[in-house]
């Protein structure tokens, strides 16, 4: 069942034959993933990327006051890793830890290295989701950089409803950048606008 | 001499034979473009990227208060592009305008594709190149997010000095997220701070 979900995402995204799945999919595992376990850490080199299979997860960096500043959150059938850490195997900027009791599907990077060389389709689906990764961070800056918080609420609830059910308002603070207490104060803004 | 820069830049990038480098070259042309000239336009359809020989430009987005916001400036030996046009060959998102008066050689985006499906080096080379433009942007927010306007100052002029020296206080303003005004008080800060 859990490969199965793998196997549709992939379907989904280039013409892949079932001997060719079969091959890719062999080179996964399943893991269980408790609430608050890191599945990459910060300065470490990057071993495993992985396919979320149910669960949420938070990519983040640590300043030097030792506050969190979430990056993205990753939920069911998005990939977790660190394309901060791929040109010469640098290790990771950035930490990303399960906000919810998750499973996932990993893939060692030797492994996945190996696929990408033996399969171009592969290679040629990871480049594209490197530029849609491209593309969603550089949204991210400009909406930073352009929108007052409360219209960061408001999109994020729009484009991620899921997401928005499952995190708290220090993470959702942690994401847009103000204090969950200024989180607080967008909700009874929103609230009394629609009274 | 042109032409000579764009060989040594890809020549320093992967291990090209000169038969494969004169192919490659063959396809750009030496393109002058005047201060404030626009090189790519949001919401057009990338035609062309370029790599700069000589000049400086901002890559930036406008919000819907006509303000500008810099993502990037971009300069000699650097390559001009939208990645957020690649997937599925939308338009472009962002503005490219020349600060000065500049000189690159542009290739049209047909005949880039031609070129990474002939070269699979150049096109292993140009997918390095997002990834590393991946890890700009993704400090660029991070920096965004956890530093003062007064540090990302500072960091700015550490990491690119040349850029540094062309750009007026209403750029950098537009790039770090402040008020010209606002550059001019920590200029004088600094300033006060070292005497």
């Amino acid at each position: 069942m859990p490969l199965h979900s793998l196997r549709n995402n992939l379907r989904s995204k280039a013409d892949f034959t079932n001997d060719e799945l079969d091959k890719i999919l062999s080179c996964f595992q399943l893991k269980k993933i408790g609430k608050n376990q890191l599945f990459i850490k910060e300065n470490c080199r990057v071993l495993y990327e992985a396919f979320v299979i149910k669960g949420c997860f938070k990519q983040y960096a640590i300043d030097q006051d030792y506050k969190e500043h979430i990056l993205f959150f990753i939920t069911n059938n998005m990939w977790i890793s660190d394309i901060s850490s791929f040109p010469n195997s640098q290790l990771s900027s950035t930490n990303v830890k399960a906000l919810e009791n998750s499973e996932v599907l990993i893939i060692s990077v030797d492994d996945k290295q190996r696929l990408l060389e033996k399969f171009p389709k592969l290679e040629k689906m990871f480049n594209t989701m490197i530029q849609n990764s491209y593309v969603n961070l550089q949204d991210r800056l400009l909406n930073n950089l352009m929108k007052t918080a409360e219209e960061n609420y408001l999109d994020f609830y729009h484009n991620y409803p899921n997401i928005a059910k499952k995190v708290t308002n220090v993470n959702l603070g942690s994401y847009i950048g103000v204090t969950p207490e200024f989180i607080s104060i967008i909700r009874r803004r929103i609230f009394l606008k629609k009274k």
